[in-house]
């Protein structure tokens, strides 16, 4: 947890991605981080995107900028409140920051990285379980 | 990050401490997590809570309960958004989770325990940051 619990380093940390990239978030409105996200794309990275189904149609929410990358959402009527993404599977990025421009400029924050796999591993292992469990395959339209 | 992120288990976490909780929450409505927190000031833990000056005067807020508890909280436009508690000054408990009862029951959340000095050590030195600049005798009325 900084002061400057920076863009800047964040996007660093992002843009060392070289096969994969998770993401897993509440909230995702910050054109940067989005840009970054479709850089990496476009340089082959595998990117996955888990979010929130009420927050991803708010004004200013940049999944629908993300369509070419895969976006899963939340079929609850609680929040897919993770803040969360890993980084070619070893690098896990978590905390209380979503990313939004709101967020990074004006809250106080915290952004951890680690890259235990004792702590990675928990985190992984829960992406892929949401990752299933959102597959819209899987939608169950009449209950 | 479990899918029973949950209440009994950060209970446990919670009630072990013998000396010192620090506890830094944008959102404390948790009747349960709030009873917890009071029995520990009645046993001589030491509690430090920092919260969010919009979020705590929400209805529904346990902050008016836990005035025997030393409190503080920020006074800026923007969120207060950490969700972490160290206790006995070793076990950080820290993640996306808010102690609401709406997202320990509803939210697809995570709560990380860490007990690396490495990790306490920054969210110790941020609380102590944010307790002092939140300190009221420090407040600026007339900027």
């Amino acid at each position: 947890p900084r002061r400057d619990c920076s863009l800047s380093r964040l996007l660093r940390r992002l843009l060392s991605a070289r096969r994969s990239l998770e993401i897993c978030l509440f909230a995702f409105s910050s054109p940067q981080l989005s840009h970054a996200v479709q850089l990496l794309h476009r340089r082959g990275v595998r990117g996955r995107i888990v979010t929130d189904a009420q927050y991803m149609g708010l004004q200013g929410s940049q999944i629908g900028h993300l369509r070419r990358i895969q976006v899963r959402h939340d079929q609850e009527s609680g929040y897919m409140h993770h803040k969360f993404a890993i980084v070619d599977r070893r690098m896990l990025i978590t905390g209380s920051l979503n990313w939004t421009t709101e967020a990074i400029q004006q809250n106080r924050e915290n952004v951890l990285v680690v890259e235990d796999a004792e702590y990675v591993k928990p985190f992984l292992d829960e992406f892929e379980r949401i990752w299933e469990e959102y597959n819209p395959t899987n939608y169950t339209f009449f209950p």
